[in-house]
């Protein structure tokens, strides 16, 4: 498809495993790259950790860069990932976001009514997320072997944070804002939609060459919910990133009811969590699209054998079909022993395309 | 079937709709309890809690049997479910319960190792959980006109809390038992099946007319971890249960790639959370057995006429097919509105069967 925007680094100037396998062109082996390869778990991350906090490596372009490369260096994975984080965007809304330490993100300023949602502050992504767009344009410099994905997260796991203040296990204040206040819901969707895809569309001109809609939470609901509340919101970013000529990943966990619904707003390779085999998954969306995943992160923690058995049995399951991109069904838990991480890129590798 | 340990109170004694259901048998309007049906969103509730804890309610069976008939009286339920703890069993087998204010139950000498579940101490329901049994009696001599449930938590569930030592978002220890040393969690298991089949046909034998297994956590699992690590544990309980001829339900969420396992392994009725539409739960697991759910609990908090269209597309997919019971995706949550809790009791029963 033709676009007046012309991609900076179009797909054919890398040979890249990982982004044939985005647009279900046959590989030499599976790529793999793992949701939160770089943090916590590795040594070279805590000691930049240990110097600066989370925000403060997100907000120096040339520390987030590095933090970036390192997993590509240590593990061989076939992608690399922005170092950012999805709530990021909330800083220039103004909804008061801060990191509290050991406690995960915390909103000073939840949004719960319509003038919440009215004093929400316009997002310009260059002024007021410069540093991410600064980031990627390092790391396009610095990579050469491999692509590097942008992220945002979805308007719903956004939306959910916003509402209720930092992270839910029941989101209940969301769904009560959704069942109770739908007009104060649409507004809000509206207005995320609005910025998350600016935020997405500037950091694929500033050099991301895939990108990534992390709808982690957005399995807490069901089809209709979804349907309704969710799926044009994620579509509109969806299909603002894929006019930028780029492959798109759409990703979330819990979401095996959800599957046809998240294809049907978008996406060039939709995520599978380790809840569905991904044979059956993969069956559920149908041909015309990638799949990425399935391994349970836990598996990790788990003897060298062991996690062969599980890689083998996804690779199986995918059965040499062009268009699996290897994953874990959520990002690499704290604590996950770097040395089987780094063996799961070589199962995954030496496995190879029968 | 014919079965030497007649129970005590057979089904026919009772014009119960819960129990017609159980059975699949057309009733005159779908019937409806809550899990979680009894606790702080009642005002009787928080009034007895303001002078015992949560233990000591379950200790003395006269408050539990009380706390029980609360939301019977005030709801107009077609079922009473036991007031009590999935983790009550926990206390005998010497894992250090403690409920700690405000944040779930703690256990202080959680099961990691083999020596951990040798040193398990045998239980026994009439001796170390007979204030369980003694509720039920009470219980039974009070309810008239609605039958009563046990229950018990499933193994894997239990398990999850014996191993965690508490709650848990990841079940990281739980699964890396599994997989690292699958040797101890079989032995663990092993163990805490036993347990909770001779407690629940305690409950039976003492008079609960129906059992309700809460695997409430299982939906974090594979269907492949499930069939290997939980169906055989969870099918002994829940067909020792069925000996004693009473109709048993057979609980979870997160649980829509395992339904058809959760059959397998036994129940009567299988619970579905509301990630699944009702229709394509029952599909799923066929006409053989009968459901119950699937209310988000969230839509409680909803204006009335969003939760009547909600409760009412519920009844709808089910169609007036015998064998429903109507029921929330998972237990009712605190600062739930009584009135709209009623109201949902009484939707249900003006719906009726058409």
């Amino acid at each position: 498809m033709e676009n007046s925007k012309v991609p900076n680094h179009p797909v054919s100037t890398l040979q890249s495993s990982f982004l044939q396998a985005c647009h279900r062109l046959p590989t030499d082996s599976t790529p793999v790259w793992f949701m939160r390869q770089a943090g916590r778990y590795m040594p070279e991350y805590r000691a930049i950790r240990e110097k600066y906090s989370l925000i403060e490596i997100c907000h120096h372009p040339e520390i987030a860069a590095e933090v970036t490369l390192q997993p590509v260096r240590a593990l061989g994975v076939d992608a690399a990932i922005l170092f950012a984080d999805i709530l990021l965007p909330a800083i220039p809304l103004g909804v008061g976001l801060e990191f509290a330490k050991g406690e995960g993100p915390v909103l000073q300023n939840p949004v719960r009514t319509m003038e919440d949602v009215m004093n929400l502050r316009p997002v310009n992504p260059e002024s007021d997320l410069g540093y991410v767009m600064d980031a990627i344009r390092i790391l396009r410099g610095e990579l050469t072997d491999v692509p590097l994905i942008g992220f945002c997260g979805a308007p719903f796991t956004v939306a959910s944070y916003i509402i209720e203040g930092g992270s839910s296990r029941e989101f209940l204040k969301t769904k009560a804002m959704m069942y109770s206040a739908p007009e104060v819901w649409h507004a809000l969707m509206e207005k995320l939609s609005v910025v998350l895809s600016d935020y997405l569309v500037a950091q694929i001109r500033a050099g991301a060459q895939t990108v990534q809609v992390f709808d982690s939470w957005v399995g807490a609901l069901n089809p209709q919910d979804y349907e309704e509340f969710v799926l044009p919101y994620s579509q509109k970013i969806l299909q603002d990133a894929k006019k930028e000529n780029v492959p798109v990943i759409h990703f979330g966990t819990n979401t095996t009811t959800l599957l046809p619904l998240m294809k049907r707003a978008g996406g060039d390779v939709i995520g599978l969590d380790w809840r569905i085999p991904l044979d059956d998954g993969w069956k559920l969306l149908g041909d015309d699209v990638a799949v990425q995943g399935n391994l349970d992160p836990t598996i990790l923690f788990a003897p060298l054998p062991e996690i062969k058995k599980r890689v083998h049995d996804i690779l199986d399951r995918a059965n040499g079909k062009p268009g699996h991109i290897f994953n874990l069904g959520h990002g690499i838990l704290q604590n996950t022993p770097v040395d089987n991480v780094k063996a799961v890129v070589d199962i995954v590798h030496e496995y190879g395309i029968k």
